[in-house]
């Protein structure tokens, strides 16, 4: 059976020593996440990620969810009750406004609690994953009164929410979606269509199920200047707030594939089904990216996460598991073989998922923070700062942590030879798992489109020579620091490749816009390698003050400073590649005709 | 459903443009399989491959094996009269010796079709491809008494073989092994012990399954030098060549995996079973190392063969999927959307696996020329040359195939979005088939510590010399041909990577295995991209003269052109990050202390 042990010295580390959120307790909602609170939270979060959550992930994927022929959906036996056991402890509710049932504590503690719970259970996890997701668009563009109507029972968990997008003939390209809403006399809407790939679309969590449907008004251009957005609720809801009616929304099959069969990814089918316009008319993109940046942020915590529980087994069973001898000679004589951690091969894949799981940790709850600070900070320069910086990063989170999530989940099943493949192991679940995040929300090559052709350009250029600006400040700082001035050389090298690649860009895609999406993939990694490497630079040097202020924690401090060293030699070489293909251009990938291929 | 057509042209672009194999008419076995006949077996093979066997890979999948309560084992609907026709059609004696009713045709052609055939239905070429193994290791070691009773009838397909080496707790360390053979007064041994995964181990295709064992004898030394090879078959065989009683071994159960479901993987039980010493006592491991050798091959063609069958189905939907504008304004203004080919983030994907495709088809089909050559050159020096470099890149086949055989059918299920997550598409089979194959037959790890210590080092260094020398000769006398200028020169840049860090593991690793054992698999990689290179340099080479002199088939000489450029420009350069790795050495990654895993 796998294992799971929540990093929670990993996370106060970053939140603590790195982030230092303490030092901003006179913004409104962080002075209540006193350290005693969070470390309260977080443990106790833990506890219910690895005791409730964890020990029902394999069943839940062997079982999957069933539907049955009147179209109702069943989840994993034992989902249920810990759904109750979540929604009494208030996890769902974390960072929602208090004035909607919520706790009104920063992202960036419900953002590490997320990690903890995803790893234990990803498909569990995305039943009140995408309720926040849905929160977020009602409260971002809803009426004062849909707000009241919706929010805190869903804050509460009581009902849940999902998002309905993907149609069979379109899921980037949304403008081609044919669901149709016809205005009523009432004001109301009739929505009639077909949606797929719909998570949670179904099932037996809770009392009712909020779908936000995109949908083209009848009266609407036919493309993707007429879509709009929908509340069409499983039970519609009477004025005081009681269930009443079933709506004509129902779920025409649940999807067999590849992973995450514990959450249920549905056919959802609008015969007519009532639905409420939130937020403007022919506007319903603009309020579902509220939802899918969100939403993006939360796929990227999957990538981590799944990486980090796969890494977790995959470590311990090297620590156990006897097969040969080490090259330097044997290290257990007494034993018939010693541990395969003897073998650096073997730790060429765990410390690569390890450097993964550390930095991308530190830049998920970075990233957290600024969203904190958009909206709280205390000067809009502040706010627009921090917005401008988690805009840029969103694309470059989701992609390149659920892309390294999915490789460190393969590298970890290959630790164990074998017995990573045979499911009782529980790897190849993570593997399967993990796939999925790669795809949904938008799949990563249109992350990186997203990057080369919004978010850079956006404001003239103004986010990315934010975060450059920060990065080389730091390396300025710290190449004169000892302790580690080799890491910031390397920052230095990573940060040239990355403005060379961006000058590139500004020179050949303006004119050639192919030349951006030939580039998109590798500048999103360069990118990604560059905030990991400012990421791992501001945590060595958190890591050698440790050191010195804490020598109780030796080891702790110490393992940091290794798998630094360990990320900088063989991980963030890697931009110039990245930087190589940038500057290819898009000729040698479109020269072969359509025909040819 | 998926689709599949076998790449008849392309094969016969290696063997003939490039490889030349008509050329080596003069040696035994070669002057049968002349142009024509080579092109009928591929065209034969093709057909049976697309219309028998591709369309049972998905629904095998969805049945998978079934043991009953007795250990009777049944493959998938489909895959007994699938295999009766195989077997009609010979196609599993195409490399055999005539002397036990084979073909005695070259391992290139076998191999080429091997190819097609695995593409079609991985877990179902895994029956008749083990036997190939399992023939090899009798041929090369058993007594004449013993291949004039199991090959012929092995060759013929009415029996199948197996290899029995891995235990609950050994899979790479085989000295650990506790199955014993113990000696009985007619000479025959008694098997006790278990056995897991092995693969075919039980099921109905065929009419007795020749197990070969590894155990130690009661008297043996309890380590690695007290491991011998023993015939199992699962009846035992009378004297006259009939089927006599049912022999003490049998299946205990069939393994959940993660895919290669119609392929049953069996707990084997021996249980006092009657066995046949095969070779010299205590030397059974060298010759379960002849099976292995070529079983790593056929393990190669499995990555090879997943890539090319998924970057089929992607590269189709992509041509056909509708969604969103090329960058350079609409492709398709008549229509709703373009197809998802114009982007240039779906085409990296695309031509990355195909560049892969063609470059590891040409290395397997020139691998398996030298398997050829080896036996059969005319000169003791060309045969000890083919035999070198054979040795030398099967663990570099085997591991550079399968890794990026993988990558690419994950990148193919990429293109398909969400649909790629969902079963009916069979795109996701793929990556759970293809993900086996950097497991089994040594994991991909121990097939880099094969190359670095003991491949490389095995006589003084003499293959890498013969291979380089090789490459840089061909660099040599295509650095001034303007049509291949500029591969050659990427070539040359990449040879001069692999040397510095062959210089750098001669200085470093002698006194300090670990570095070798750091370094294993970025060299790995290294060594796999120079044979990539050299490949392509000879098949652009070859492209450039067809362009010449066959302007009928100028579009076919031209893709191959274009995707050389790719090769290139993309993937080439991944050299000197490898480089980088292997100069690293040890260090970081043995840093941290075991316990801070």
């Amino acid at each position: 059976m796998p294992i799971y042990k929540a990093p929670v010295q990993d996370t106060l580390f970053v939140l603590q020593d790195v982030l230092r959120t303490q030092d901003y307790g006179n913004l409104p909602g962080f002075g209540e996440a006193t350290p005693d609170l969070i470390k309260a939270i977080l443990t106790e979060g833990a506890k219910f990620a690895e005791e409730v959550l964890q020990p029902l992930n394999l069943s839940g994927d062997n079982r999957g969810c069933k539907r049955d022929p009147n179209g109702r959906v069943t989840t994993p036996e034992g989902f249920q009750q810990a759904y109750e056991q979540f929604v009494a402890a208030g996890w769902g509710s974390l960072s929602v406004e208090q004035v909607f049932g919520g706790q009104g504590l920063p992202h960036f503690l419900s953002n590490a609690l997320q990690e903890y719970l995803i790893s234990a259970n990803m498909a569990f996890m995305m039943y009140p994953g995408l309720t926040l997701g849905a929160i977020a668009a009602i409260c971002a563009v809803g009426a004062e009164e849909q707000k009241a109507r919706y929010v805190p029972k869903m804050a509460a968990g009581v009902w849940t929410g999902t998002m309905n997008l993907t149609e069979p003939h379109c899921g980037t390209d949304l403008g081609l979606i044919k669901t149709r809403a016809a205005v009523q006399a009432d004001g109301t809407y009739r929505l009639t269509g077909t949606k797929i790939f719909i998570s949670a679309g179904e099932h037996d969590l809770s009392k009712n199920i909020i779908h936000l449907v995109l949908a083209k008004m009848t009266d609407s251009p036919d493309n993707i200047k007429g879509i709009s957005l929908f509340i069409v609720p499983k039970f519609l809801v009477t004025p005081d707030g009681a269930l009443g009616e079933r709506n004509l929304v129902s779920c025409g099959s649940i999807e067999e594939k590849m992973g995450i069969h514990g959450n249920a990814t549905c056919v959802m089918n609008y015969d007519g089904a009532t639905g409420y316009l939130l937020g403007e008319k022919d506007k319903g993109l603009r309020a579902m990216f509220v939802m899918m940046n969100a939403a993006r942020l939360g796929v990227a915590l999957q990538g981590l996460s799944q990486s980090e529980v796969a890494y977790q087994n995959a470590a311990t069973y090297a620590r156990e598991r006897r097969q040969g001898r080490a090259l330097r000679g044997p290290q257990c004589p007494q034993d018939s073989a010693d541990p395969i951690l003897v073998h650096p091969d073997v730790r060429r894949m765990l410390m690569t998922a390890r450097a993964f799981n550390e930095g991308a940790r530190g830049l998920a709850l970075w990233g957290a923070l600024q969203v904190d600070l958009a909206n709280v900070a205390s000067t809009p320069a502040a706010r627009q700062d921090a917005e401008d910086l988690i805009g840029l990063l969103t694309p470059v989170f989701k992609a390149y942590f659920t892309d390294q999530g999915f490789a460190n989940a393969v590298n970890a099943q290959q630790c164990l030879g074998g017995h990573g493949y045979i499911r009782e192991w529980g790897m190849e679940q993570f593997v399967r798992d993990a796939r999925i995040a790669m795809i949904y929300e938008g799949t990563n090559g249109i992350q990186a489109l997203d990057l080369v052709g919004r978010k850079l350009a956006a404001n003239g250029g103004r986010a990315l020579r934010l975060f450059t600006g920060q990065v080389s400040t730091l390396v300025q700082h710290t190449l004169t620091e000892p302790s580690v001035a080799e890491f910031a050389a390397a920052v230095e090298h990573g940060l040239g490749d990355l403005q060379a690649a961006t000058q590139w860009l500004i020179r050949n895609a303006l004119m050639k816009p192919e030349n951006a999406g030939a580039a998109s993939t590798p500048y999103l990694y360069l990118l990604a390698l560059v905030s990991m490497g400012y990421m791992w630079l501001q945590m060595a040097r958190a890591a050698a003050v440790g050191l010195t202020e804490h020598p109780d924690e030796h080891a702790f401090y110490a393992a940091k400073l290794d798998t630094a060293r360990y990320f900088f030699c063989h991980l963030m070489p890697e931009t110039s590649l990245h930087k190589i293909r940038v500057e290819v251009g898009a000729e040698p990938l479109m020269a072969l005709p359509a025909e040819a291929f």
